[in-house]
């Protein structure tokens, strides 16, 4: 509960226009991306500076109010629902790009920049920062950082943590650390700066990080292939990487996807297909050349009723016009979409596929599947709606079992959308009882009175999806 | 203490010939790589299974014995020394490569593995695993994991952190944690994978590792240009990188290395020159070329005094023989050599090493640099002799204004050796108290009874080198 008095001291630290308690600004923060989860914040919090932030969460601290930090709430896991009330904490009047140091090649930003500054800004330079969550046009970096953020091109550069070199951040008790810096290597003790990575804003709030830039790749080229079966498909993202090709991006949509995209957007894909690929590469124009015409040739090896290669920008981007409307496409069928993120090995994406459909059908959901291919990063999405509470109870099931299959199958209940509250209850699943409590004591450790965004990751009474609040 | 209870207690578990007490064995474990380092423990333990390792801690933990996990013992921290004596725990049953994955494109290996057995089974198959610490040819990767092994080839390919994807570990109070797995993308919770990694044995023991691969690059070139002097080095690597340029290796020497060097392997190399740079690409033939090409006019227009572009191999090793060579030459020239490994941004190169010089002149100990250029770890060695504790005291001066002065410059204490014993004294000159505080109670969490490793990373009274125990 914030007092009068409580308020008066947030207001003296952050001035009162970065203070809001309004009804509308409460309900404007009380849900972020994730279908279903609503709950209002006491107020929020806009600091200015490193110093104010610790400030703000020394007072939180002091009188045990919930902190949940929020960059544009684009994440899909809840992560950012103020599910026990207190402060969101907004970085609009931190949202600086600090620095770009073209002979370290890294760039230092403040939490509240949009990731798309950052892309725009450094490859107007030559330079390139790799991570591209889908959300990056409006998401921040502190969001991304917070998540670990993935995206297409995980596959060949990896995701947020590898990019991440150095940070600032403040622990609940206000203390201010700093980590890393513009150094390659640095082994100075734990890692903190990966830990916080990923950390979903439980153990502390994000000031300032220093990102690794890489240089431009100066050529890029693009492919689609349509397969009967999803066998084939998948075959020919083994055999890719058998061929010891590594292409920066290698999406898949299944059936289901591919009719819904075709009837939305007529870009001309058989409907009757099991499969779609769609596979680029980049660096230097040799090596994509030689690699775009190896991967069309066991695309054709492996029965592809149809391979396309751009032979220009504007064909490449008809070509991926298909995979970007996935979403879109299947958002418009009903009124909820929950798109999910089960991730397994590379080599057994067809095995997760055909689960997902056997899944859909015993449970009787309608489950699309598309997702990084190259990665195993699939994104089964379901089309709903949350007032029908029976559809609602099976869809949970049907993910549940999905979840479990993934494990089954060497994977992972998350790949890149993080646990926030929907995975919560499914943490142990991957991890074990003894990995949850040693998450557990890291987040005791860091945060003993359990403010920073409580009920994240390891809620102990966490509702599933179906129990609408 | 080690009780006759105690001992039959651990001898039921590992097997008689596996747990070891006589006199020989106990010294053989009682130091590592780093000089003047040493103390007995009071056994060594070999278990046969990740159960015989739980059993072990379990036990361990019950009785507060210390435990040292320890690889080849190569560590240049005093990382693996048993300075509270207890146990070392090392891995030669647990050192089997259990599966190469080409389809995943991973390995997973036990912790006693060597890492050269790692590199020569994964390139008899067309893959790599870039790090390549430089003693790799007896480290084992269960050591390289636990220190976060950088390496030459760290600037392009980056260090151990960034290819550990999953592992097995057990906590002391026994629990067996699994993490990650062959997998691109996993976001369930905190990152267990990457804490563990360069946590130096303090926070539990690893008992299996999943190693991501790369396909292997196809060609590689070599380059030695020298310099008049060390600005012009310097100024060639920014330029290097200014031209979008990311080398395989970027290594360095000043004059002091260069003539130690020369004096000991004739290879030709002008003793006057200030600074001798090696660079080395690899990739598709095309871009190699490409890139030597530019390098070598960088060189140039850099005013090197030579520039030499190996036509094949076997110029190419000559090329490497004086890099290699460094340390060799110098361990020659008096009893005892320390190397360190204060870190910098690369474009504070020229800066530190001039540092460096003036530090040693004003404390009048000899150390020569040579390091990795590309990514600011330098390895500032300073020839000496232990038993000089004159000048023992004024080296350890030196050293300690050298990592102030990579701080300053945005660097750090340690770039790929880790912090052990020997860099204890300086982790808060990097992180601030507050960070070692986070640190502290992350080891708290883990270790409450502080048997893993205990006095390396935060020794409270942690004697410097230049008290002989």
């Amino acid at each position: 509960m914030i007092t009068n008095d409580i308020k008066q001291k947030f207001i003296d630290i952050v001035g009162k226009e970065n203070y809001q308690d309004s009804n509308e600004i409460k309900l404007v923060y009380s849900y972020d991306a994730t279908p279903n989860f609503q709950s209002l914040p006491d107020a929020v919090i806009s600091p200015r500076s490193t110093e104010e932030v610790s400030k703000v969460l020394k007072l939180c601290n002091e009188h045990k109010i919930p902190v949940v930090p929020r960059g544009s709430g684009t994440n899909l896991s809840a992560g950012t629902c103020p599910i026990n009330g207190g402060i969101v904490m907004i970085f609009n009047n931190m949202a600086k790009i600090l620095e770009l140091d073209e002979d370290n090649l890294t760039i230092t930003v403040q939490p509240g920049v949009i990731t798309q500054e950052i892309n725009t800004l450094v490859e107007s330079k030559g330079l390139f920062y790799p991570p591209d969550p889908g959300s990056m046009k409006i998401s921040t970096i502190g969001g991304n950082i917070m998540e670990n953020s993935g995206g297409l091109r995980g596959l060949k550069y990896g995701v947020t943590r590898d990019y991440v070199i150095g940070m600032e951040f403040v622990l609940p008790n206000g203390d201010i650390v700093r980590t890393g810096g513009k150094l390659a290597k640095d082994v100075a003790g734990y890692d903190l700066t990966r830990l916080m990575v990923g950390s979903e804003g439980t153990l502390g709030v994000i000031t300032e990080a220093t990102l690794k830039l890489i240089p431009k790749p100066e050529a890029r080229k693009t492919i689609l292939a349509v397969y009967e079966n999803l066998e084939s498909a998948a075959q020919t993202v083994s055999n890719i990487i058998a061929n010891k090709i590594i292409p920066v991006t290698l999406e898949f949509m299944d059936q289901s996807t591919i009719r819904v995209v075709e009837e939305f957007a007529k870009v001309g894909l058989p409907t009757d297909a099991e499969a779609v690929l769609l596979i680029e590469q980049d660096g230097a124009p040799e090596v994509v050349e030689r690699d775009i015409q190896m991967i069309e040739k066991i695309c054709k090896e492996m029965n592809a009723v149809r391979v396309d290669v751009a032979k220009n920008d504007e064909e490449a981007a008809k070509l991926t016009t298909a995979r970007r409307y996935a979403l879109s496409a299947l958002a418009r069928l009903r009124p909820t979409t929950i798109l999910e993120d089960a991730t397994v090995p590379r080599s057994e994406i067809a095995k997760i596929v055909r689960a997902i459909n056997e899944i859909a059908k015993k449970y009787n959901v309608p489950i699309s599947t598309f997702g990084h291919a190259g990665d195993g990063n699939m994104h089964p999405t379901c089309t709903t709606d949350v007032r029908d509470h029976d559809e609602m109870e099976r869809v949970e099931k049907a993910f549940e079992e999905i979840f479990d299959a993934a494990i089954k199958l060497g994977g992972t209940i998350t790949g890149e959308h993080g646990v926030g509250v929907v995975k919560s209850p499914y943490l142990a699943w991957k991890l074990g009882e003894s990995g949850v409590n040693i998450m557990k004591s890291i987040k005791h450790a860091f945060d003993p009175n359990n403010i920073m965004n409580p009920g994240k990751m390891f809620a102990k009474d966490t509702r599933k999806r179906v129990v609408v609040q």
